[in-house]
């Protein structure tokens, strides 16, 4: 039997715990054989003190053993896999799995629902007419191993631990802890069973990580653990100041999503897909070098075999596939009004977070878990950081349930965009690789 | 209803919650609408963060509201309070509270029991056969009044709280932080009433701060707390590196405390016993200066005036007053043998620790709350730091049960002794005073 306090006590002062401490750790608290109240101890002088590599790795291992793991020996194609830490407007799984399972690798991406200002992938999936989000394992693996993807639900049975540790650090003021952010993460990776992993680590107001050295450190972990584990595991960090693309909302997510996988989507959504996929196609050797594989994804996408293979995925999923050819025909809101610029000026803020807000408020989100989401409602940013604009000209298209709703939204698009009599330079950042 | 999550994370992030917080955090975890994960985390957030004065006041005086407190309108004499940090062969209050009652003050003097290498103040006076520390609290308001003095447990009316506290700190590794200590301390001294507090916080091996400056902090919010409540309050920082005075031990110490108020105790302990006594009728007024306050109460010693208030006192408590006449009636272990230096030298160490140990394993104290205390046994210490010993001349006297028991005992003082062939100096250092 371990002691508890003893494990406590030790991480307080600052010093490391063993992989078979913190495995006993986990397993007594998954069997309740450790109270919450040891577990919350320990998780807050885990925030104090932080975690070795070691101990990380560790952590992590120990949550992938307390599920299911899969892996894929039926394959014949390397397998990846991609995680984001969240961010406003981000429908890029909804571009890159395709287009990588185009390109000859297996993907089987697991999503969750957005809560805040984050959106969630599956909450935009299944603004698709009849798209399935949950499928039986069975049928996953013989979908994937005939299409060559899949865009699911987080498995249940897959790093259980997880979200009991969740609960508990949700509840105890101890979610903000690298180490433990980067074992839950990593956690849900290695068990999923990838081979390469890509970690879009975003930085910005509608990001987890405020600032480029937080997010570096965060990476940083990531891609420590994937590694260790003996996953190939690169991290790209970007910019989340403003949303990414121009949609925020499900149905205009999925509606962008697909304008990109037929080129006409907008510029910094198409350049991060590319850069994670050329990522995830050199790791795997499917290209060889990230510029060719740069080449490989442009050329899918103007060859159409993404969109064809989007509209396969939908298929597959009981989803309405003609949505890809006519995304018009997905969900509309009654009330589509323009938000104009008041004057003249730069664009000096469009606030990722804010802008959240606003669609959430419309109803394109959820505060609690229990919400139902508007597929048809959310909020179009029509200009960026840097763009020179005239009074009267539209920052924004809100598309509302109700003219109260959009009303409230106006109200916040307001407090989300500055714009400056000066001029502003673009927001856009090189993007920064972590390996 | 409070946002226990938000308290958490702003003491996480080093702020002072509000006292009304902390009363509704404390208020909350105590009816149980708080849980214990929450509460352990907090409590680990302040391990962490510390907390400022005004924090460490509103906890102790919310810990304090938790139960009954106590005052004394019928009194028409300086009500006064003591507490120690603990320590080894620590019988102070045995000498102390019987003269203070002689000198003109109310003592009420609330002890607890042994656990571990230090000994408990109820289990000493329990070594005089018939001695009752449990009182009716209408029985002991009536003796304090005609005699001055009681000596009796920790009332579990006042502060209930700080019980319920103390057991989570004690399971997630959340004891040792000061304003955690301090109001822990300071609760049950506020509870009591008493108007004068003095606060014996002792340095060493055997002590709960091992070092100067660890005394020096505790002791400085100790008396913050007293003097912001209202109460005289000073702490006297005291050495326990070695045993106080020569007994460890129950009877032995009881008999020692008996010897002290005869006028044939150990220098040291005579000298703690003056230097808290002094400070305490001087902030009471009942002496014009501490120098005079130390003259009262070697006439009070000299005249036998202590020795018979601690007889009164234990008449009135149900024990065997005949004791102070005749100590050694006390309990007497079969075993007594001397442990002898094995060298020529000075003794450089004779760890209290170690030598705390040494009595535990006798059966003086207890490992576990549940164990029974043996009143015979214990160690007399012969030897103090700096002194010259030679070959053969015993260092100490073991009083055991059995062989086998005074065995181990030398085992252990084999490691509480170190003799240097080399002159050291005595450890004695001065009093510090903080008010």
């Amino acid at each position: 039997m371990i002691n508890v306090v003893e494990l406590i006590e030790r991480k307080k002062r600052g010093q490391a715990l063993a992989p078979d401490e913190l495995r006993a750790l986990l397993g007594g608290f998954l069997s309740r054989e450790v109270p919450d109240y040891q577990m919350a101890a320990w998780l807050m002088a885990v925030v104090w003190r932080g975690m070795t590599d070691e101990e990380t790795l560790a952590l992590t291992e120990a949550m992938v053993a307390s599920g299911a793991t899969m892996d894929w020996p039926e394959l014949d194609r390397p397998t990846v896999d991609k995680h984001s830490t969240g961010g406003v407007g981000d429908k890029t799984s909804i571009v890159l799995v395709p287009l990588m399972a185009a390109a000859g690798a297996a993907f089987v991406k697991m999503s969750g629902r957005g809560l805040g200002h984050t959106g969630g992938t599956l909450d935009k999936l299944e603004a698709i007419p009849g798209f399935q989000c949950e499928l039986p394992l069975e049928q996953m693996r013989a979908q994937v191993a005939r299409i060559g993807c899949a865009l699911v639900g987080q498995s249940p049975e897959l790093v259980p631990g997880d979200k009991q540790v969740y609960a508990l650090r949700d509840v105890t003021g101890t979610v903000d802890s690298v180490p433990l952010i980067a074992s839950s993460i990593m956690s849900k990776k290695l068990a999923a069973g990838a081979r390469s992993i890509v970690l879009d680590v975003k930085i910005g107001s509608g990001a987890f990580m405020q600032t480029r050295e937080d997010a570096r450190i965060l990476a940083n972990a990531l891609v420590r653990i994937g590694n260790q584990a003996g996953r190939q595991t690169r991290a790209v960090l970007s910019a989340m100041h403003q949303p990414l693309g121009r949609a925020v909302g499900n149905a205009l997510e999925v509606r962008e999503a697909i304008d990109t996988l037929r080129g006409d989507g907008p510029a910094d959504l198409w350049a991060l897909t590319l850069e994670l996929g050329a990522q995830l196609l050199e790791m795997t050797g499917l290209a060889p070098s990230r510029a060719e594989g740069e080449q490989m994804l442009i050329r899918l996408r103007d060859s159409g075999a993404g969109a064809a293979k989007l509209a396969e995925l939908i298929a597959a999923q009981g989803g309405d596939a003609r949505v890809v050819e006519a995304p018009e025909t997905l969900a509309a809101a009654p009330v589509v009004r323009p938000f104009a610029a008041d004057a003249d000026g730069w664009v000096a803020a469009a606030d990722a977070r804010t802008i959240g807000d606003a669609a959430l408020g419309l109803g394109a989100g959820r505060m609690t878990k229990a919400d139902a989401v508007d597929p048809a409602v959310g909020v179009e940013v029509l200009a960026r950081i840097g763009d020179r604009v005239t009074a009267g000209q539209p920052l924004a298209t809100v598309h509302a349930r109700t003219d109260e709703a959009a009303d409230a939204a106006f109200a916040r698009l307001r407090a989300a965009f500055r714009l400056s009599p000066e001029s502003v330079p673009a927001a856009d950042e090189p993007f920064e690789i972590v390996r």
